[in-house]
């Protein structure tokens, strides 16, 4: 039996999935300090291989991806990094209204419809819904980031017994 | 009656829409010069304004949206600056298997439900899935930009008729 999405709603299909070392969140280094450099591999069906053609020619992608653990979400959260509440927009936290996780990744090479990539902070298994390439980036001297960096600093400063 | 999404997929319900100068996609800016320095509004529907907590410390956001009027996809698309045709997943065609869009905007100001920002390329009514926080960047030396590179001094040397 086929079944409609309810209206203004989107079907998303994954394209394919990350293989990743990580098989429990626990795993993931999180917060501002975390640095990924964890190697995987991102798997697409092998009917959407011919869409990564000239994709070895960037050093960077941009992966959409769904946080498929997720079952519900929170207007509010609480980030491992920081004891203060923020907003879910505010934050890369998984429990969203569209549970969809954005990580940039290094391409390292590619073999078919497998591309091997440096940085993912994904699970094993986890669906790939795109894949973009990325094209330019904001000026570190232009950024700010808000509670972030507020987090940051409060870190230093304890860490540093002042 | 209640109807289930087919196994496998995944249902996003937009979170707001877009509020933006462009009503045709023929006015958007497009191609490797363009510069996007239009300002809109992210409107949220109001339950979803309490997870907009603390945005304001950010200068730039990801917005996830929807290419609402792409009605199928290419896996090989030919982008507006360049006659070679490319995989789908290599170009910003709307025309993907999940038609997902994503911009960083930057953030003027924001009014309970709604942020005023600068950089939209999508239409007016566009649906918003997802704001996530810009955090850092690639740096400008890190990035190869692969056909669009090629494309941009194809450009450049017609131009300088050589």
């Amino acid at each position: 039996m086929t079944t409609d999405p309810p209206p203004g709603t989107y079907t998303m299909r994954p394209i394919g999935v990350i293989r990743s070392p990580y098989t429990e969140t626990s795993q993931i280094p999180k917060g501002p300090g975390a640095e990924h450099h964890a190697e995987g591999v991102l798997e697409l069906l092998p009917e959407y291989a011919a869409g990564l053609k000239d994709v070895e020619g960037f050093s960077h992608l941009y992966v959409l991806w769904v946080f498929h653990r997720a079952t519900d979400y929170d207007l509010i959260a609480t980030p491992p990094v920081d004891p203060r509440p923020h907003g879910v927009f505010s934050t890369r936290s998984p429990r969203r209204p569209n549970p969809i996780g954005l990580t940039v990744v290094r391409l390292l090479d590619r073999d078919a419809n497998k591309l091997r990539v440096r940085g993912v902070d994904m699970l094993d298994g986890t669906p790939i819904l795109d894949i973009k390439p990325y094209l330019s980036s904001i000026s570190e001297e232009d950024l700010r980031r808000g509670w972030l960096a507020e987090a940051e600093e409060r870190r230093r400063m304890e860490g540093s017994g002042k």
